[in-house]
């Protein structure tokens, strides 16, 4: 099978196929960042743009290095830093930017569906790395790389995403390709963040977190992002530790051999026990490592590299 | 014909031939960024630093991406995100960076002629990316660049340039440019904006835009730095908009074959329409990917290695 | 001999053939920026990151050039512009970038021992580059070379080092080095910047500077921080240049060929006047470029090619 698709703008819209033939690239790309010397030189001469209008150390590092250990030349943008942005549109800036003959942008923005209007119009491949609360594709594609790993399969898994669904781009991304692969998704949060409607996902709404996390394979716990609760979305951060934190004593619900996923930043404490996020159940940090295998992949993939 | 050039400071002091050679082998490196693999080997080993103490998304990374392709280290260095910078004189700043051996430092300053300041003791290469309201040369030579690759010559053409001439240091590297390649240059603004006194120049100024743009080949247009206002400049953006924005009622006065040019960003609606910016006269985007050509080309003739 | 360590934390704990194995191995990478291609692929393929977490425009960037001439792929980060760092314990932080396979992280920070934290549990190699007022080994390395360059020995050279001793990490690293290879390290400064107890690092206190000058082959000044008067550090700024600044008149006590050194960035006019700073003594942009190839053989070292 041949990867057709020139954008990367969300799970949603992949065949399974397709979500495969990625994780299946991204196999083969792991296997360079373990090597002594970690290049090869795939993407030389394309040109990358990182263009993150909000602030992001993690994704946009590791689109960076993705790109550079396949040779590719790479610049960053952050609208943050840069006043030369402000009063151009959105459209202006993406079109300058490609008149340079970017290949690949990836876009961080804090609207929903940003990436699929610069579509619209831009010549190079887009992908999103993050656009509003609507998808985060290459998360959910890092979070299946180490399920697989771990599980050797993701058909068939009871799988528990935890926190914040309303608000999480993570969370959207991945029930689109965990059920897509078959899995039995569950999805727990106080009510507040996590409507009834969600459950129209193919995901099933379980507000207990100890009746949710009952025999799962995979927890996955997302970020509490504490400005929500100024906003009344869950009344004190005490009373959401107690139903919805995850700890050594709620763990022991779940099959024995069950994992821990986070895609970070962690608030020790809140939505994570410290002694949980460093236990052999977590594997927070092979998703960090997965992400630039994922990444490689899927920049690969874009550059149209894969036809030669 | 050899660049026995060290810098490039400004368009005034360049011969004809000069600008010439500079946009011959613009030509050849413009052909670079068409190919699968955009990237020569050119500039390996070389060490350029973008210095800018001024936010400018745009130009910064058009040098960087043009001395990406030709394979060079580049350094980025912003003064505004950079406290360190503070309380040393720019003469310590600059000697400290070119004592890590540099070759070439890229320079945009607030103020006029820091980057002839800088050649008084730099033993790097300075090219001058913009310095106070004194000139801006590689705008200049990649406007005048995508003029002659549109127009195929420079000499008898008529090119409005419309809007604040008085504080845009475009305007005057590209009036000093096109003058010198034999074009008839008309400025055209309000006249607290464009004083008569610039007619000095050899450009012949006209404050009435309907009579300006009558008859002309390429209009350029300046972008409204709106903080003038705040300063009496121009009385209101209503009445400036009235007199001095380009539509497609103001443009038919101009040749049917006309193109319409901007350094961007452009504020829509203020200087220039929607309808105009997005035409087929608009050869802005053009403008952009030229840059890189033209930058390619200067970075490497001052590299010395036009001698080898 | 082989250098054996993973880390740079400290000269302290150096022994003295590593610190001259490190500074012959510098000596053969100083040969590398005075080609006409300046670079090597000794460290292709491997990723070097720079964490920051003070801004540092001239140590980052000299890291920066180092690992670019090696062909190292390097990442930057600095704390002061990630909002994403917010929240996030160091270790995380690190965890997560190391995640990505990182080979070596340049570590700077503002609290002493933060490197030393970080290799309680980080498998990438670790290279302070400056913590708290701890020590700053790199920076005493290329103070080391440098005199090395000009003195052909540092065996018995009467070297002063002159300023806020108490703060300083530079003056650390530097004692701790140059009596390691034997040199007489005179201390002077104010007894609020300089403590009778620093005498037990193996330096002599000497408060009054005309007598500490007294036949010194080396003069090495530190940078005031002017935010350290408002704590009642020193007296007054004036007071402070009357007994602590470096003149013509005060040098006359050195040895004729004696050299004048410092860290950057320098008030001219506090702690060292401009005449002195551009004179024939000052040795100040030389430490800059030996910067680099201290830099470059410390990255080569660390990056086990050694073994190789």
């Amino acid at each position: 099978m041949i990867f057709k698709r020139r954008h990367l703008l969300g799970i949603e819209e992949l065949k399974r196929e397709e979500v495969e033939l990625i994780l299946e690239e991204a196999k083969s790309f792991s296997e360079i960042s373990l090597r002594e010397i970690k290049k090869v030189p795939t993407l030389r001469g394309k040109t990358v743009i990182n263009l993150f209008f909000e602030p992001s150390t993690r994704t946009r590092s590791s689109f960076e290095i993705a790109a550079k250990r396949l040779s590719a030349d790479i610049i960053n943008f952050s609208a943050s830093t840069s006043s030369l942005l402000k009063g151009e549109t959105l459209r202006d800036t993406v079109r300058n930017l490609e008149a340079m003959r970017s290949d690949i942008i990836v876009v961080r923005h804090p609207s929903s569906y940003a990436p699929h209007f610069i579509t619209s119009f831009s010549k190079s491949s887009v992908i999103n790395a993050g656009d509003g609360t609507h998808e985060h594709p290459t998360q959910a594609l890092l979070d299946a790389f180490t399920i697989l790993d771990r599980k050797k399969k993701i058909e068939d898994l009871r799988i528990v995403i935890v926190g914040d669904i309303l608000h999480s781009r993570v969370a959207r991304s991945n029930i689109f390709l965990l059920t897509k692969l078959g899995a039995k998704v569950f999805l727990s949060g106080p009510p507040t963040l996590l409507p009834k409607e969600m459950g129209k996902l193919g995901a099933v709404v379980e507000h207990n977190l100890d009746r949710a996390v009952e025999d799962a394979d995979v927890i996955m716990m997302l970020r509490i992002q504490l400005e929500r609760m100024s906003k009344n979305f869950f009344p004190s951060l005490r009373e959401y530790r107690m139903l919805y934190s995850l700890d050594l004593k709620r763990l022991k619900r779940a099959k024995k051999d069950v994992i821990i996923m986070h895609p970070g930043p962690i608030n020790r404490g809140i939505e994570l026990s410290a002694e949980i996020a460093d236990s052999e159940y977590s594997v927070i940090l092979d998703q960090v490592a997965n992400g630039i295998a994922v990444r490689m992949a899927v920049l690969y993939l874009l550059s149209g590299s894969s036809e030669a």
